[in-house]
């Protein structure tokens, strides 16, 4: 494998890592200090402290005790120092805010990463939902 | 406002402009030929054909009268010829699949786009619906 595809998945990787290890210092330092991130209810969160803070709070709480498993990464290069990573993913484990178990769910992770010096971080994070049988968003 | 800010801001206003006339043909032409799409509900589309022709389905039904309006564009330059444009929007005049008329809805929209050559295009796209109140998908 290419040195750089190499060193954009291992990031990528680790975003599940850090997740599953419910560390988000960790997390949060795969981000660029001026990164934004949107997840899937359109939170949008600017900052690396900001996307470090709300996933301290879900990882006490509706994620404490989730799993993240990435899969079928797609790699584009639309600059040299720059790269588009897109996983499909799975959430097991996770909890409503009452504390009831919900079912598996799955989604698509859009990262974009930048090589800044000889570290890459992601920039920017989006995240959507995969709602199976649908166009759009269901009544 | 500098000429590229400028260049890129009138491609994302013509994502808008092109869905409200329901012109399919020049909203593939907003695309890169390689470009990717994620739409709401986690439909993954590769290359501007894919992305054409569901949008042309969408735009025939769903869609048909629907009126999109772009709001709060950020805009971020990661390389010369890469931005980032992540703009909220809102979503008027849809259906669903049997007619019924549906309310207003909200949603956050990524492009990344590249220069090549004098013109700017968009090579990816993730689409993702707001919904108040939540932290993540509600159960």
């Amino acid at each position: 494998m290419h040195a750089e595809t190499l060193a954009v998945t291992r990031v990528v990787r680790a975003f599940a890592d850090c997740w599953n290890a419910h560390d988000m210092k960790a997390f949060g330092d795969l981000f660029a200090s001026d990164a934004e991130f949107v997840d899937v209810v359109g939170l949008w969160w600017n900052g690396r402290a900001a996307i470090r803070d709300a996933h301290t709070f879900t990882h006490r709480t509706i994620f404490k005790r989730s799993r993240l498993t990435l899969d079928d990464m797609s790699l584009r290069w639309p600059a040299p120092h720059v790269a588009l990573a897109r996983c499909r993913w799975t959430l097991a484990g996770h909890v409503a805010s009452d504390g009831t178990p919900l079912p598996e769910r799955r989604g698509i992770l859009l990262n974009v990463l930048r090589k800044d010096g000889d570290r890459w971080r992601i920039i920017d994070a989006q995240n959507t939902d995969v709602i199976p049988g649908e166009l759009s968003r269901p009544p």
